[in-house]
């Protein structure tokens, strides 16, 4: 892997964009004045590490990323601290998990730490585009398409790797509240074997037709089941999803079909750190449900980079509604919303280490 | 849907790429002088359709097609027959099958009559395009990609519909040959409630794993089992799969997660006029491997655009090694060929009325 020493290219400041001046500000529309990006070749491997100015990309008809889905991606926040630093959230979980799922989708590896100063140093010269009202943040997508202009259907010998930024709004605009969720038992997001342990493009727009499915009847998203046996329950839409039934929490283990959400990750490490029984295994939508009507089931949440913490209120299983905890967030609940979100705005104290000064 | 009438934006002359002289050319990396481009939008639906010189497209780095892989496509080819004449073959399927791609992918609709007319105008355009060495042809490729730039996990509201041509060499350089082909236990291309059924990106990058490893004990492709019990045989790489067992045809039955081929149809419909017996059923990887034990399995081949007819000379199971008609070209597998194969090149009578002439 060759990697050349970083070249930044800013955008002059008079052709500078204005920046959001409220805290309503829509999810990944609006992009900050520059952005990352990296090529590579056989020859020379990953290269050519550039910041330049926020712009379109040309690539030819056949480029495959176009043709065969070749394609990984992440998702991240930098977060503003009322004493104005600027942290990010377990970073290097995040570009770890881009090499697997790039290993999945036969992408050749990055070198995680170069990258990593690469990542810091665009956010670094794009500080002032992270926003402070509360609940909002930078949000950074580095993501990696195949560029190579030809329709065999095999791994590209050409790729570019990019980061961009979009300031954006807290997920939830009048603060967190609980969702209403159908459990899908039509449509599979992913199945042993398949991609739904990656980040890759494919494995998102197959859940259109199911979240279309869940909208017209209220739902606000997709609780889905296992591809084998329709049974077992996997994540939501784009989050993992955590139970709390007779005062024991519980979350799907990990089984090649599920995300390794990084807030799931740091959810079991806290929750161990609490001493609050935690486990990660097999649970069937039947299992869950017996739960409900026993009365055990207490809380229900799911968990990732885009709301945190984001309260189920209500499931949806064949005509089925299970009102949770009342639709209201419970106490583990807001308790684990308050920590993680408390150590990435740097109010409490981070004793994790999980926080990345830009 | 409001389309407005054609417009034709021709390369000068002078500036005309050159055209492959030989018959060995590489599938699908050298495009033609012309492509066919039409966008949506939510306010004018389908609209401004022209054909304009090959050239790079300019998108937004937040284009969801990078981000959510909500696209689909097509492939069929044109031929050139020895009277001159250009045939296209059975594209009204091929178009049908887009739109029932989209639908599964939440794209809209096009119309298939008016796209029909643009596809043959492009060809028309670029008809000497199409070359007349044994076993070449135009292969041609339509596609849509989603464009709008937003980050959010939902259907694009903007879309680019293009098709571009690529002049392609036989398949087999040699003729055609038997494969040896690799049993896939591991990995899993598609199952029911997923995108198997249709023509999307991420259905074909997620098989690359696959693909290497196959190729790294000498196999030319992958036969993929089902999803839920990896038990049952869904199809070949990129192509349908039939076996003749005992005198009778059998191919998998259209499940959910197996494309619809169009060869795989056409196969269908010249057994039953020839009173071949021919079922299509589930069959398990189990019953293969008993047939062969048993001196039954007489012949097996892929079926698809790219090569029409790919007979399977070898299978590799967990070890088990099934040699198919001592490696060789099975008479009906020739006599597909041979059929298909002379239809589309205009050297038998076309009695389906399968060939659009351009």
């Amino acid at each position: 892997m060759s990697y050349e020493s970083l070249v930044i290219e800013e955008r002059s400041t008079n052709k500078k964009k204005q920046k959001p001046e409220t805290k309503e500000i829509p999810f990944g529309r609006k992009f900050t004045d520059h952005m990352f990006t990296m090529d590579y070749d056989e020859v020379k491997g990953w290269h050519d590490p550039k910041i330049v100015p926020y712009q379109p990309i040309n690539l030819d008809p056949a480029a495959m990323i176009f043709h065969y889905g070749q394609t990984v991606f992440e998702g991240l926040k930098a977060y503003r601290t009322d004493d104005e630093r600027v942290l990010l959230f377990r970073p290097d979980r995040n570009l770890a998990r881009l090499n697997k799922s790039s290993e999945r989708l036969s992408i050749p590896a990055l070198d995680e730490d170069k990258v990593m100063d690469y990542l810091l140093e665009l956010v670094r010269l794009e500080r002032d585009w992270v926003p402070s009202f509360e609940g909002t943040s930078l949000y950074i997508r580095p993501f990696i398409i195949s560029t190579e202009p030809n329709l065999a259907v095999a791994p590209s010998k050409s790729y570019t790797f990019m980061v961009i930024l979009s300031p954006v709004g807290p997920y939830f605009s009048g603060g967190i509240h609980p969702v209403q969720i159908n459990v899908e038992d039509q449509f599979t997001r992913a199945v042993k074997g398949g991609t739904g342990m990656a980040k890759t493009a494919g494995n998102y727009s197959s859940g259109y037709q199911a979240q279309a499915k869940a909208s017209e009847t209220g739902n606000a998203d997709v609780l889905w089941l296992d591809g084998v046996e329709k049974k077992y329950i996997e994540e939501v839409g784009s989050m993992n999803i955590f139970f709390k039934i007779d005062g024991e929490v519980v979350t799907p283990a990990l089984n090649g079909s599920i995300l390794k959400g990084i807030t799931r990750t740091s959810i079991l490490e806290v929750l161990n750190d609490w001493n609050v029984p935690v486990t990660e295994r097999k649970i069937s939508i039947d299992e869950l449900a017996e739960a409900y009507d026993a009365g055990k089931l207490e809380e229900a949440f799911g968990t990732g980079t885009a709301a945190v913490i984001s309260p189920v209120g209500e499931l949806n299983w064949k005509g089925k509604k299970m009102e949770i905890n009342n639709r209201e967030i419970g106490p583990l609940s807001q308790e684990l919303y308050d920590t993680i979100t408390g150590i990435q705005r740097g109010r409490r104290e981070d004793t994790y280490g999980w926080t990345v000064e830009v």
